[in-house]
């Protein structure tokens, strides 16, 4: 980490403000080779108004408010600028050229989190949490990111290896002692042991399900023949229009992915344009990107329309359902009922059956509480705080889980301590992935590439 | 202006850093109550590490860095607060509910940068660079807008406001003190002089068709029948394939608007979906687009098929261009010709007329020489640096610019000099508008709405 990086670091687009950040060894050096003070000089930490300026053009790039950050305490600790330009796209770009072309490089995706990583500021669940909380869409989901950054992920996790550690120590001293004046560690105690740490990461994993949920967002895909009312129930759903609503059939050309908020947690909400067979080339690639939205959703919703009778169409979403997990609606019961709701619930077990008028603004609470039900899935309370969020931390508790399994049963059939010592190895080992203690570049590389730029 | 006022300041999105800012006399009183330093307290400029709190609710919000900057020397002349959160919409929207709840009161859009002018920090035409330079889209316009924002253009009507202001002295004492001993306002000097200013006043103007190209873009609509290479051209202007290429007739439902930089002048391009009149009711929306852009173009291009012969609907078309300024584009003359290009510069006389073929990628750098020769007119060079580029400097200048010539002839037909006062008071108020000296709360307003909320 010899070299200086940089990068706009606010969202792209116009505002009032937008950050060119600098990091890195030669930082101070850069600035004072672009950056025109208006009164005194740069010193620590003091926003000072001045010009951005390229001396060999003589050219102003424009006017901002600089300040200029020692190590080590700085985000990424080391020494640190951030520029505030206007919030334009050219300001930001000129100044950034000019800022690289003084000896800066572009920095990668996520690289200041990254050296705030390397340099120990964060751990690496910490260095996720980042992330997570500049993606999240709800409050919910920033909150159990923001605590993760907080460290209480962490502590959990800190406190499990802990145990194991010394557990670890007290199976070394019995391996390699055996003879010596010390406590024996008995099966019986180690059987407990590892009960109580398996117990301990279990919990943990229980709130995994959920926690993917409120960090990536439970996909939803609405599926249904043409003018049954799906976009009506992607709009009602989003309380504003934005995907077209006429009355023509094959209206919808393309999957719209629409993120909303259901008490708190993120919905990602996909209408589809139907999955028929058809000639017509642009609608095919609809069809195609139907597929894959339906194939990848946690949940569907079938809308029907109960003044029609079931065609052959609605037969064929039907038998695309098949088991999984759907919310059919029989939609327009305004307009009365050709058939009855058993003839669905029959043909689709999995589905909680509900009766809707979109039209009239019926049923919608219930769609939304049968959504909630399926995010909580009965294991986890609503107000539950500490969770695991992700996919990457719910992988090492399993396998940690795993580990101690292994152990326990080696434990119970009484085998040798060098064999139970190994596994026992493993799940700490495992666990300190999540933190980053025990973690390989090839995943650290992958964790920060996750990252936007700038950050 | 007792009151505080806060917004965010930065663009709509993810990104590392966002900020919340705040301006008025109760901002340190929030700051203290929204903002929990983690090591020593705010002091005037000094960029704090800390978290933003909820203290009722006993709730961490973000972890940010701070700045309290003291008045005057602020951008706003108030005191001002700027909270970099994380760059989340979550942490930014939570931040600026609590300091809302603190008792500031959202900022309208541009009411920072409306304190700044009020508060005499910003004239009024460099109020109106700042947004000018945030909306910029290539570095042209950032580049002209930054100089306004210098007061180069403010200069310019100053030193022409002084020398009306001068003569207007002149004017008065003669016509109050007619029998004094001071030198005498000959009709001939006054004749002279006016002239004079009204010179200075014309060159200001004449760089003003320009100017608000470069400010706003030149909108230049596509136009041509299904499958003449309209996307294709879009396109290759573009350099990358936003609008989907297909060999469906009728592939583009929708009119996309493109802003691509020409030598730095942005160019605002609109691809049609055609003119032709249809019974399909989703192709109906997108052709009344097309007509809309259409209408609104400053240039038009039709794309025609040098293999096809001419159709109806190209004839309808060329009938809709009329007397228009247009490029015609022969497409496809990789696949042979049909008809001459004599036969379109008959029916289109005010066209420039040329020969290409988009798959073989010839004559595309004709396309934007010819788009650049309208944008420069003839009348202003490519160099040139101050410009007038926003339409109400322009209406206000011809508006000076016709009382100096009223007043001219006044003088030419010898009337007295008190009319003669009038027009010249007149040209002088006409331009102090332009500064803001002289201006109603209603042009004020209208301004800052302009701008983007945060600024």
């Amino acid at each position: 980490m010899e070299d200086t990086i940089a990068a706009i670091a606010t969202a792209y687009g116009e505002g009032g403000i937008g950050i060119v950040r600098v990091s890195g060894p030669k930082t101070f050096e850069i600035l004072e080779q672009v950056f025109v003070p208006a009164g005194d000089g740069i010193s620590n930490r003091k926003m000072t108004y001045g010009y951005i300026e390229d001396r060999e053009k003589e050219q102003k790039i424009d006017e901002v408010l600089c300040v200029f950050m020692k190590a080590p305490h700085t985000y990424t600790r080391e020494d640190v600028a951030e520029i505030n330009c206007h919030g334009s796209m050219v300001a930001l770009r000129k100044t950034l050229e000019l800022v690289l072309r003084k000896g800066a490089r572009l920095a990668e995706p996520g690289e200041f989190t990254k050296r705030a990583f390397l340099n120990g500021r964060l751990d690496l669940s910490q260095a996720e949490a980042v992330i997570d909380m500049i993606k999240a869409k709800t409050d919910k989901t920033f909150d159990v990111a923001l605590e993760q950054l907080d460290g209480q992920l962490s502590q959990k996790v800190i406190n499990i290896r802990q145990l194991l550690l010394d557990l670890l120590v007290n199976l070394t001293v019995n391996i390699d002692y055996p003879d010596e004046d010390i406590e024996e560690l008995t099966y019986e105690d180690l059987e407990i042991q590892i009960s109580q740490i398996s117990d301990m990461v279990e919990k943990l994993l229980a709130t995994a399900d959920t926690g993917k949920i409120i960090r990536e967002g439970l996909k939803v895909a609405i599926i249904g023949k043409p003018n049954v009312g799906k976009s009506s129930l992607m709009n009602e759903l989003l309380r504003e229009t934005r995907a077209i609503v006429t009355e023509i059939p094959g209206t919808t050309r393309d999957t719209i992915e629409e993120i909303i908020s259901i008490r708190n947690i993120p919905i990602r909400l996909t209408d589809t344009a139907g999955i028929r067979e058809t000639e017509d080339k642009i609608e095919k690639i609809g069809i195609e990107k139907s597929k894959k939205s339906f194939n990848e959703a946690d949940l569907i919703i079938f809308v029907m329309d109960s003044s029609r009778d079931i065609s052959d169409e609605d037969r064929e979403i039907i038998q695309y359902i098949g088991g999984r997990r759907a919310i059919v609606l029989i939609n327009k019961i305004d307009l009365g009922r050709t058939w009855k709701r058993e003839d669905i619930e029959e043909l689709l077990p999995n589905s909680s059956v509900l009766e809707t008028s979109l039209l009239e603004k019926t049923g919608i609470e219930e769609i939304e509480e049968v959504i909630l039900d399926m995010v909580y899935g009965g294991k986890v309370k609503q107000n539950e705080s500490l969770m695991v969020t992700n996919v990457r931390h719910k992988d090492l508790l399993e396998r940690a889980k795993s580990s101690l399994e292994d152990a326990r049963n080696m434990t119970l059939g009484r085998e040798a301590l060098d064999f139970i010592e190994i596994d026992i190895k493993n799940a700490y080992e495992s666990l300190g992935e999540i933190i980053g203690e025990t973690v390989s570049d090839d995943i650290i590389n992958e964790v920060f590439s996750r990252f936007c730029l700038g950050k």
